[in-house]
């Protein structure tokens, strides 16, 4: 591993763990939380995601100020070391702020276009997913393999959709996912979805609509735990827009491509 | 609360709590598990699932020998005393043999037709809901109550369904949600989202096909919450059988019993 991968993965760990912690914080004083709303009525923030996202960017910048860092809450932050740190602070505000635990901190580093480095820390579990390109994923610092011998019809399928995608399309993909002798999960947070894929505990995850901060870090994961994604175009302005996103062990990846009709 | 009730709300206490540590116990050793499957490959089931039946309905058979026992694992004991427990000893088998943290123990107790005591014990979070009829309902000692100011539109909706329910009707199920401006989650454990009902993380779940050992221990804490829930039919026979299954904080409940169609 190049030393400029290993040493931005070791403060990558550093920073969602402690980011973690202090998210952690926030949600088990969540009473105290003013919730706002975003885009709709299911699109909330708190401050919580703010602070935990300066925590991460402050971090990041005394320690590689040449980086570039996009966070889901502030923006893009332009870089000239050819690094792009991708986070969101919070995954999963929803669940968060309503008291569940389906939650996490994502971050991602991209280069040359491909997440290189993805680390998800989901503090209610206290479980740690650790990715670099070539060096493989772990959870807790125990190695990730997707299996090769599951399937949508032997194992879960995870799937998410915000506002941005039509009542039709999401009974659509529902009902394929059942079609085809599947099962579907959808815990609030895409990012632990991506990583639990890595982890092998769903068998795939597909969302018609996600930002780079939601999915990048979980690519990494399952590309280095031996399954597939569906890429994700980080070049300029595309890195700011949605799209879809389909992370899959190798078992499941024909059935859930036609369903999610990539 | 009469001594009839409040002997058998400790025993389902305890019950619970000593089911969910052992349960805890084969979640952490679940490479060792052999799965086998029941209904569908989707339908899975362990020695976790029967050993942890067995655990309870010992304790019970030995405390209150008059009493009914109807578990999911092994069926229905009559009893003479008027008292039937009704006991899913894991709620949630997809998710705890595939590794993931949303199982729980879910101990009922039923007296006259109706749900008196429901207790819902989830291991991986060591949360434990308690209810007994007229008593309230609490997690882990603390009060709980559903929010009247919380709807489909400005909330999360708990939704499942099993083989028994069409692709067709799941499809539509997961759009009707989301038409109405809802978003929803569905975690692979029925208990634990009526058990999440109560204490406010979700504004209702329903579920077309539920059986009374998946969602009477959560109909008590739900009722007992202030929320409302669709009446399940334990008289006889039917106790066995499966029935739509529909919980709900009073905002909500319009909307939902709408794509619910009751």
């Amino acid at each position: 591993m190049s030393d400029d991968i290993s040493r931005r993965l070791a403060l990558a760990e550093q920073a969602a763990r402690e980011a973690g912690a202090k998210a952690l914080e926030y949600f088990n004083h969540r009473d105290q939380l003013v919730i706002e709303t975003k885009r709709d009525a299911q699109d909330v923030v708190s401050i919580a995601d703010r602070e935990v996202e300066l925590l991460i960017n402050g971090q990041i910048a005394r320690a590689f100020p040449d980086d570039g860092f996009l966070g889901e809450e502030f923006g893009l932050q332009a870089g000239s070391s050819g690094f792009t740190w991708v986070v969101d602070p919070i995954d999963g505000t929803s669940p968060f702020v309503n008291g569940m635990p389906n939650w996490c901190v994502s971050i991602a580093v991209i280069h040359q276009g491909e997440p290189v480095i993805g680390v998800i820390m989901a503090p209610c579990q206290q479980e740690c997913f650790v990715s670099a390109r070539g060096q493989g994923a772990t959870l807790n610092g125990k190695p990730l393999h997707v299996d090769p011998s599951r399937t949508m019809q032997n194992h879960v399928t995870g799937f998410g959709a915000n506002s941005y995608v039509t009542p039709e399309r999401v009974g659509e993909i529902a009902a394929g996912i059942t079609a085809v002798g599947g099962n579907f999960f959808r815990n609030g947070s895409g990012a632990m979805m991506l990583a639990w894929v890595a982890a092998g505990r769903l068998v795939g995850y597909y969302e018609p609509y996600m930002h780079a901060w939601d999915c990048l870090a979980g690519y990494c994961l399952v590309n280095e735990a031996g399954g597939w994604t569906h890429a994700f175009n980080t070049d300029g302005e595309a890195l700011l827009r949605g799209a879809p996103v389909l992370a899959v062990a190798p078992g499941a990846k024909a059935d859930l491509l036609k369903i999610a009709r990539l």
